[in-house]
């Protein structure tokens, strides 16, 4: 166990969930943005709590454990470990502003863990912190997935084979370049999949299946023009798009400059772009910037790259 | 050009398409059965055809061109050449039982247009050989499908990403044991298609896109537990496996005596599963054997492994 008492640093990355065509299987991690923790062991006080979350930025997001996501997985890995006597003091720093679909719910709840696994001696698997951190995802949307826990537990690129029972594989995947935009417009995760359709055509199911298949040997061969072929989506796409401005025109500009494809990120309303050349990844900026002036829409941009460390602690 | 007149030997596999998961993409070619054949070059006589079907099995095909899964093939081979004064004598020997479900008329049309590109000096890439080659499987089914042909020529296990326009990407494989058997009775490939559901479940579609991913990335990484887990298909199998006496009891015993998985091979009525020793799959094929011997249902059974080499000549 980690000595008591003593601050450690935890940094938690933005996550790009579904990948296009990998709807709630795929994600990927990202190096900017990210959330800043820090978190402690203490003794436990007489009656006291066993987490204490301490908000340090200005979001405003519930501090009582099981309303925060945080705490939420915090309370599922405590339900596994002797803890009677322990409490966990948790301070946090939203860099990843809530709801901007770039997996801020999943930063929270992942590092999370990730850190109280670090204070306790690394007692927990990796599948068992996913596992822990999808009670904060809960918490956030109502629903326990794992799309955006299991690239910012792993990093990299993550398929989430099986949910139930839990299955996520790392897949490598070669350097790419990454620009978001993030709109300023609110979408509710609970409305981006209301909207979708229970029953999908066969047909297209079948497009979307080879597309996956494209995608997941694209990124192991490291062959880009296939990562970009592969790079669409016949299902949610057409549907959730709807509710993002501009973004067929965004799309088709960015990949007129030179992006290998992308689309919307986790349930948006942010959009992200892959690309080769970090070049390209700047000039795709440019264009989501132009479109998005253009309209008078308030956004913020990344231009970054994959992450392959996942959630990293320092002391 | 290859000498007139000189015939050449041509070996095409047999291939079993979906894979389980991966419903009209996803293909493997085997080292038994295949079909053989012959072919030569010849001056063509004046008003005489410019294909000339010799079967030299039992089987009784058509061998009027238009209605030969080989003359189709060869057909659309030859609009695109200038074969104004030449004609193909083919000799077939089928090997592969047509309707057993393990890509008889794709041999048949593949093992064609490879040996009349090898005739030719080879002018047509692989790409082009796989689009000549559907419309053999049209002639046979129906439908233009790639599945059981691009593995027939490419060898190894291939991804039919996308039809139109069509992209075949190989995929590497580790060392694996197949054993298949054959019923004796008729499924067409036509009822086994038209018993599909036009709409699937989003939430099958869903599991079904993560086991495709968890396939490819298991095949790609040589990860045999996952390929095992990954062969499961929620949409197809549970429809067309009706059609197949003693399909669950005998995926059950084979699986308890080691086999990673296995199902469906094409629409059927054959029967794969992959192992991962020889030992095993022999052992799989008793269990195959016992069931459909309690049924005194006449069978085939083979055991043998992934081909790599897809259609071969010798001369």
């Amino acid at each position: 166990m980690f000595p008591m008492n003593q601050w450690i640093k935890i940094k938690a990355p933005a996550t790009v969930a579904n990948m296009v065509c990998g709807f709630d299987i795929l994600g990927f991690a990202v190096n900017d943005p990210y959330d800043e923790m820090e978190m402690r062991l203490v003794e436990r006080a007489p009656n006291g709590a066993n987490i204490v979350i301490i908000n340090i930025d200005d979001y405003n997001l519930p501090t009582d454990p099981e309303q925060n996501v945080a705490g939420a997985a915090l309370i599922a890995l405590i339900e596994e470990y002797d803890f009677s006597k322990l409490a966990f003091e948790v301070k946090i720093n939203k860099l990843i502003k809530p709801g901007s679909g770039v997996g801020s719910s999943a930063a929270s709840s992942a590092g999370a863990v990730v850190g109280a696994n670090y204070l306790l001696g690394n007692p927990f698997s990796k599948d068992d912190l996913v596992r822990f951190a999808m009670n904060g995802e809960k918490v956030a949307s109502g629903v326990k997935h794992a799309d955006n826990i299991a690239p910012c537990i792993h990093g990299g690129v993550t398929l989430v084979r099986s949910i139930f029972p839990l299955e996520v594989i790392a897949l490598p995947s070669p350097q790419l370049h990454v620009t978001i935009v993030h709109p300023q417009i609110e979408v509710k995760t609970a409305d981006a999949r209301s909207i979708l359709r229970q029953n999908v055509k066969l047909k297209d199911a079948i497009k979307q299946w080879g597309n996956i298949a494209g995608l997941v040997a694209g990124l192991m061969k490291g062959d880009y023009d296939l990562i970009g072929r592969s790079l669409e989506d016949v299902i949610i796409e057409p549907i959730r798009s709807i509710l993002i401005p501009g973004f067929d025109d965004l799309k088709k500009a960015c990949k007129e400059v030179g992006a290998l494809g992308g689309g919307i990120s986790g349930s948006g309303p942010s959009i992200f772009m892959l690309s080769k050349e970090k070049e390209t990844a700047i000039a795709v900026e440019q264009e989501m910037k132009k479109i998005y002036e253009g309209f008078g829409l308030a956004h913020h941009t990344y231009v970054t790259t994959i992450n392959q460390a996942g959630v990293e602690i320092s002391e």
